[in-house]
């Protein structure tokens, strides 16, 4: 496998050496494209009926429309063709009930753009003849020959690595082996550690729509009952404290409903950032592992040079090849890692405005309701 | 019972129509006192240890040493004596182990604290002999005689009453039912809404101690935990975004213990205050159940008079007795709601105040976090 002829190709991918090492070749305005507008069609005489989403990219301006299952279509193409070298994060999840649903066409929507933001930012993606297809198609005619001709494509699976040409010199076997090593250490413990965010997220998202704003309506609503009791007293001269004390009950279920709106402001974004890492690094695994099967073999060559299974020129090319694919896994690590950073420092301070806001407006309504006591 | 010949006595006690109704008659200035400074002691050459608190009023300026249990020699008296007209909260809970563990006895003094500021505020009880001796004798003989005086005093249980003078008028009986009832709705109604306000309270005590801070904590450690992952990634200039991440991390660990250490500050006051007033609404049932009682004779007064049990001067003493009582009840709630007015402005402003404190500080935190992050 490893010493296949390279297909020629006009799809070259070339790989720089930048400050931190190994980067591809990036294009100098970022694509980027909006999926909006999700509309119901149909088909067959409205016997089946189903979801368009408009997706417009910032190149043509022309949006064109397309379902779910075509970007289930360009998914698999983008697998086929990419997946041994560059993680393809999967879709959001097929669904068979509730396709129709608001909510879940809403949520679909965000969840594709997602997807679609991270095939946009990622260089050899965005650049390929599949997806420039997918994006800026001229008509049906246009989209399914593209579609056609995309399925008949041989440049896909490890073959892939051959349209690859690292600027620098080929790397020493120990070395590739070793980065290999570090990646797969860090992309697993990042892994970890975004699982067990995600599920800290889950409890606190619980608590935070769940118990705490019951909480808060119980004070709220055990505060009103005293006032009620105060007012029942017939004690001339108490309505400033009844009022005030009523004021403050009606305070707390507001913060009731604060606190139970909140997670959908700052924790969902949280969590789709965390969901989104942890699909991608679900995918680090299979990449990373046509690496060490590239390795291993190299590692076997001498063997198979001895009992004349292949050549000695063979063996060259493997390294070369095993090479080749390990500036292509850093240069992917080098993206990864500048986009990670870029997600979480946005996803970071997103959150915490938000939260700062909670905070904020909580005091604030409780120094309201302060305000409605007599000072003594 | 009722028609008893009055006891003659120097203690009248006066009771006013003001402007809310009947009310006693206040001093000029208020009696005061701190308790303060405990101290452990013993007696019999060390065999036996007990902790004296030092009691000092503002009439005097002498501080006076009371150990718990001459505090409850007082409340023994005060119950004797004012019991049936004036209710006497119960005493902090007497307690067998860790009598002399530090937090025990700083809760117990604030407690000691808390009663002794009620009793001091009530102008009948303040102005008692016994309570007097209590707070200003010279010395311990001095104290030994009022001791045995005031256990001698016959001026006790329903006797009360006959020192009594509302300066107004006798009242109709059925008026006297009809007040006699809504004290008693109200205190009942009070009773129920203070109860649930202090298990709402304490749940909201638990949560805030207990889960919550955990939850706080996870996500501080989650936090944490991600940043130290993104460290270990060997790409260069995330050490703004590592940085901040680790402060934010650290940010919700300190809010776990605001968030933890906040009941002391505020609730803890909240439900001292429902707590007092739990046990002084206790008292209220058997206060209320003499007035009952007393009405129900003179309903069966005309019986009594036709059956020649009692006399027909007999009865009017009887329902001048009761109107007398009645004004007594009416001067008492009168106290009452003036002094749970004041006491719940207070408790909720505080209570406010340092809620608004803690969302302040947090946001505050969290704002400081925040800035930790680079803006893209």
């Amino acid at each position: 496998l490893l010493s296949k002829q390279p297909v020629k190709t006009k799809e070259k991918i070339t790989i720089y050496v930048g400050e931190v090492g190994p980067v591809w070749s990036y294009p100098e305005t970022q694509l980027d494209c909006v999926v909006a507008d999700p509309k119901k069609g149909s088909k067959m005489y409205g016997l089946k009926s189903y979801i368009e989403y408009q997706v417009a990219p910032n190149t043509t301006n022309r949006p064109v429309n397309h379902r779910y299952k075509h970007f289930d279509w360009l998914y698999e193409r983008l697998l086929d063709k990419f997946g041994s070298a560059i993680p393809i994060p999967s879709l959001p999840d097929k669904q068979v009930t509730g396709r129709f649903e608001e909510d879940f066409i809403k949520m679909r929507m965000e969840r594709l753009q997602g997807w679609m933001t991270r095939m946009c930012r990622h260089p050899v993606i965005s650049n390929s003849e599949v997806f420039q297809l997918f994006l800026s198609f001229r008509d049906d005619k246009d989209w399914k020959m593209g579609k056609r001709k995309a399925e008949k494509d041989e440049m896909v699976g490890v073959m892939i690595f051959s349209a690859i040409e690292p600027e620098a010199s080929d790397m020493d076997l120990i070395e590739v082996e070793q980065k290999c090593e570090s990646f797969s250490r860090f992309t697993k413990s990042m892994d970890d550690g975004v699982k067990d965010l995600l599920n800290v997220g889950q409890e606190h998202w619980k608590r935070c729509t769940g118990p705490l704003p019951k909480e808060y309506q119980k004070i709220g609503k055990a505060l009103q009952n005293l006032s009620a009791v105060f007012s029942s007293s017939g004690y001339e001269g108490e309505a400033t404290l009844t009022d005030a004390l009523t004021e403050t009950g009606k305070t707390y279920e507001e913060i009731a409903t604060l606190v139970a709106e909140q997670p959908r402001k700052d924790l969902h974004f949280l969590m789709e950032i965390n969901n989104e890492y942890k699909g991608l690094l679900g995918c680090f695994p299979d990449t990373i592992g046509v690496h060490k099967a590239a390795i291993e073999k190299v590692k076997e060559g001498d063997k198979l040079v001895a009992t004349s299974k292949i050549t000695q020129q063979d063996k060259v090319t493997m390294a070369k090849r095993v090479s080749t694919m390990s500036y292509a896994l850093q240069a992917e690590m080098n993206h990864f890692h500048s986009n990670r950073i870029y997600d979480y420092n946005r996803v970071m301070q997103l959150y915490l405005e938000q939260q700062v806001k909670l905070y904020e407006m909580i005091a604030e309504r409780l120094r309201q309701a302060l305000g409605r006591f007599t000072t003594m």
